[in-house]
């Protein structure tokens, strides 16, 4: 194989979860990932910043797209249905990668403290850009933030459902029945 | 000074605290907390866990207390108003230690990747607890999940808030705001 490989980034993602899934993450070097593939520790970091960024390889370009969705929405949809909107349809293209990697990936996820804290990260940095892609559509600052918050709330909730759910269910329509559910918790005004 | 001491973990707190502010959270470590006040690293780990969590260790008794608020309201208000209020009564008591104190705190916090981490979990365990607690009270896992979110986000809107805001700020009377702005940007039903 010549030095120039235009896959080695994917190559070690599968190897790394293959390994992870098998030893346990813990127990998993960057070395061998690299070697698992005949590539050096050297190429896997010029992909991957650590052992747990291979995981998340997918989230800045997730990021990306939804907040380019919410950007590029009407001017005249509420803010909720914008962001709520761009999440389902993004989140359609991650959903096309199949249930179980997604179900594998929450597995290895749950397994460690280091993981969870990277995805409860991903999760804050997204919520972040939503509201500031809010914000520059005109929203003022509180409203943009708590918008954000739920609409990212009700995708990361559609996502878990869809990882459980059977095979016909259609992930943007999960996501848009969680706003719902999320509406029909909160929408009754209380005593 | 004796070897009992009972309120070394309070002055443990403090003297962290003015030591990260003065040098930077990087830079200090636990044997020179300790060493300020007069007492030794094994007494340091006798109270907190690292580093990180002499300022998170009130998390515990606060989400304790939040999660009996909710089991104790009445069985007849609905299960937001049930989670906002008591977010907003044990948060006032928090709010009694002073807004300088929690303004520091949240400028540490923002200082380091670490930190930010551990506010991080602390907020998604105070979130998994109230909901758990809303299942107790008979709710489904999926509304009692989206409640909890919301309160939560509510209450740490509310919190930030009340750290930018006058003297006269009543803490709980922010949250209720908090939880009102949200209704007001999601509860509109979109196209």
């Amino acid at each position: 194989m010549g030095r120039w490989d235009p896959d080695a980034g994917g190559r070690l993602q599968q190897a790394a979860m293959a390994l992870y899934l098998e030893r346990g993450y813990q127990d998993v070097t960057v070395a061998e990932i690299a070697a698992s593939v005949g590539l050096t520790k050297r190429t896997f970091f010029r992909y991957f910043a650590d052992k747990r960024e291979v995981l998340f390889a997918g989230a800045q370009g997730f990021q990306d797209g939804v907040v380019a969705a919410v950007l590029d929405a009407a001017g005249d949809v509420p803010p909720i249905d914008v962001v709520v909107t761009a999440l389902a349809d993004v989140g359609a293209q991650l959903a096309q990668y199949g249930k179980e990697l997604a179900r594998q990936r929450r597995e290895l996820i749950a397994s460690s403290a280091d993981l969870q804290e990277r995805e409860l990260i991903k999760t804050a940095s997204l919520t972040r850009a939503v509201a500031e892609a809010l914000r520059h559509r005109g929203a003022d600052a509180l409203p943009a933030s708590l918008t954000a918050h739920a609409g990212v709330g009700a995708f990361m909730t559609a996502y878990d459902r869809w990882i459980d759910s059977s095979a016909a269910a259609d992930f943007p329509a999960l996501v848009h029945q969680c706003l719902d559910e999320l509406r029909r918790a909160i929408c009754a005004v209380g005593t």
